[in-house]
C-alpha cells in the first residue's frame, strides 16, 4: 500500500470551530461525515452507548480541550472525570471504571501536569470510580495547546433505570436539577479576563448520586440529559427530536444566576445555550413529577431543582418552544454552535 | 517495580518529547507523577486492564498523534483501531467495542477528516468490532496539529487465555510473530522525506486473530506483548521486570527486513527500539513452543514467526541480554526514549 493523501476539492471546505461546539454544525459534521464512516447508530445519539452483549453496561467517551486549564470551580482534570461520569449517569449508570489518555505539549511545566493529574485523581476518588487504564503521548511545542485529556467510562446501569433520549412522552414533566450557565460563563470569563470569575464558578461536579436518588422511580424516569455543549437549548432540542415530541419550557422557571445573566448580557450570549457541567434535565412521567423533584432536592447538587416545563400533548414534533417572561411563545432553536469554543 | 528517581521541583522542569516515547523517561513520568495521582496499580502496567467486577472483560485506551497522518501501510485512522485492538488481544481478548474521540484542528480539510474517518471505519469493520461511542472536539488553528485520535476498547477474554506481563517464567520460549522495525522506520522516513517509503510499509494490522490461533494452548501462553513505542527492547524489558526474570535473545534470530536495517543505519537507530504495530512477542511454556510457533505461522500475519530466545533458568532478574551475531553477550537496555516522537 502507498500513502494516499487526499486533496481538498474546495479550499473553503475545512473544519470550523463551530463543528465542535455541540450545535447544528456539530450535528451536521456527525451526520454527514463521521457517523456514516463509522457505521454509527441509525437511532439517536445517547450520552452513553450500550455495550454489545452486556446490556447492563454502558460506555461513554469525551475529549477535553478546555482553555484555560484551571478556572474557578475546577480544571481540565476534574472536568474530564465529571463529564464522563455524568454521561454514564444519564443512562442510569453508576461509574465502574475510567480510562484516561493524555496528550501533552512539550514544555508544559511538570508542576501543571502534576496539578491536573492530582485533580483528576481526586475527582475520580470522590466519585468512587477507579482509573484502570491510561496512556500518555507527548507532541512537540506548538503541536498541541498544553494538555488534552480523553476519558472513557464504563458504567453499570442501576436496576430499573433505563432512561433514553428517545423515551420522552407527551405529558411528561420537564425537571432541571440546578441553575444554568455557570460553567460556560466561568470559563469564558476566566479566559477573556472579564472579571466575572470572582462572582461565579463552574458547576462541574458528578451527578451519579443525583441519578441514584431517582432510581426508586424506575421506569417513570424517561429521559436524562446533562446540558453541556450547546447548553439547555441543545439538550432539549436533542430530546425533542429523538423522542419526536413537542417540548415547552417556562422561561421564568429556569434558574439563571444573576452573575450568569450579567456575564451573558456583556458577552451577547443566551444563558440557555451556555454549557453546564453539573446539572441535568429529567423528563419524567407527570404522575411522578413531584416525587422526582423531591428526590432531586434531597441531594445538595439538586437543591435548586425546578420543574421548568412539559411535553405538550400535541404540537410540532421535534420542536422546543419557550414561554417568555412576558407570556409570548418563541421557538428555542438548536444553537448553531460557533460561540463558545474550548469550553470543555 | 517502581523506578526510583528524585521528584523534580524546579520551576524549569517541563515535559520533554522523550516523556512520551515509551522508554525510561515515560516510565519515570508514570511512576513518579501520573500513577501516584491516579492511584495506579501497584503491580505492572498491562496492555489492557481488567474491568472491576467483570473478570472476563478488559479495557485499553491509547492516544494517537502520529505525524504524518497518512503513510505507506496505513494512516492515523487505521492505526487507532489496530493499536487498541492489539492491546486488548495482548490480554487474550477479542475486541467487543471501541470508542473514538477526535480532537481536530480548525482548518483541517474536510476531505482529510473524511479519509481518516473512512479508514478508521474500515479498519474497525475488518476487525469485526463496532464503534459504539464517540466525541469530536475542535480547537483553533495552531492549538493542535491536524488531528489526534483516542480510541478505547473493551475486550472479552477468550476461554483459557490469561496472559499477563507478569507471568513469564524461567524456561519459557520467547517467540516473535513477525519482522521488527517496519512501522517506525516507515513513519520516520515518510515524515523526513528520506525516500525509504517506496521500499517499506508499516506493519499496522490487527492481531486478535493471531492470538485466537494461540487460544488452544491456554495457560501455556504466559505473556503476550506488542512491541510498539520503544520497540522490542522496551517490550522485553517490561516483561523481564514485571515477571522478575532474565531474558536472553539471539540477535540473529530476530527478523529485521533489509530496508529497515538500511533506514536504521542512516538514521542511527537500533531496529530493536523502533515501534511496531503488527507483531507480538509471546512467552510460552517451552513444552508448547513448537506448537505455538506452528499456530502463529498458520496465519498470514504470523507467517514469519520465529523463536528468538528464552527465559534463562538463572540470571539477573529483570535483565534482558542479547547474544550478538559474533557470539558476544550484551545488555539490551530499556531505551531512554527521546528518539522517535509521534510515531503512533
Amino acid at each position: 500500500m502507498t500513502a494516499v493523501c487526499p486533496t481538498p476539492h474546495h479550499e473553503d471546505e475545512v473544519v470550523l470551530l463551530g463543528h465542535g461546539a455541540g450545535g447544528r454544525l456539530t450535528a451536521e459534521l456527525l451526520d454527514t461525515l463521521v457517523l456514516p464512516a463509522l457505521d454509527g447508530p441509525d437511532g439517536p445519539l445517547e450520552d452513553a452507548a450500550l455495550l454489545p452483549g452486556h446490556p447492563d453496561l454502558v460506555v461513554s467517551t469525551d475529549g477535553f480541550v478546555v482553555s484555560p486549564l484551571f478556572f474557578p470551580g475546577g480544571d481540565i482534570g476534574s472536568l474530564a472525570v465529571h463529564g464522563t461520569v455524568n454521561d454514564l449517569a444519564m443512562r442510569g449508570a453508576r461509574p465502574v471504571a475510567l480510562s484516561v489518555a493524555l496528550i501533552v505539549e512539550e514544555g508544559l511545566p511538570l508542576s501543571e501536569l502534576r496539578a491536573v493529574a492530582a485533580s483528576l485523581g481526586k475527582a475520580a476518588r470522590d466519585a468512587g470510580v477507579p482509573v484502570i487504564a491510561g496512556d500518555t503521548k507527548v507532541v512537540g511545542r506548538g503541536a498541541a495547546d498544553r494538555i488534552f485529556i480523553t476519558t472513557t467510562g464504563v458504567g453499570q446501569r442501576r436496576l430499573g433505570l433505563r432512561p433514553s433520549v428517545a423515551l420522552a412522552r407527551p405529558g411528561d414533566a420537564v425537571l432541571l436539577s440546578g441553575p444554568v450557565g455557570l460553567h460556560g460563563t466561568t470559563v469564558l470569563s476566566t479566559r477573556e479576563g472579564l472579571g466575572f470569575d470572582s462572582d461565579i464558578a463552574s458547576d462541574s461536579r458528578p451527578l451519579h448520586e443525583l441519578v441514584a436518588a431517582l432510581a426508586p422511580l424506575g421506569g417513570q424516569i424517561h429521559t436524562l440529559r446533562d446540558p453541556t455543549r450547546g447548553g439547555l437549548a441543545a439538550a432539549l432540542n436533542e430530546i425533542a427530536r429523538a423522542s419526536s415530541v413537542a417540548v415547552e419550557i417556562e422561561e421564568r422557571a429556569v434558574p439563571v444566576p444573576g452573575a450568569v445573566a450579567a456575564a451573558c448580557d456583556l458577552l451577547g450570549l443566551d444563558p440557555l445555550i451556555v454549557a453546564n457541567e453539573g446539572c441535568l434535565v429529567a423528563f419524567v412521567d407527570a404522575a411522578a413529577a413531584d416525587e422526582a423533584l423531591t428526590a432531586l432536592r434531597s441531594r445538595p447538587e439538586g437543591a435548586q431543582a425546578a420543574r421548568i416545563g412539559e411535553v405538550l400533548p400535541h404540537g410540532a414534533r421535534g420542536r422546543v418552544t419557550l414561554r417568555t417572561l412576558v407570556g409570548a411563545r418563541r421557538v428555542l432553536d438548536m444553537p448553531l454552535g460557533e460561540q463558545l469554543p474550548r469550553i470543555c
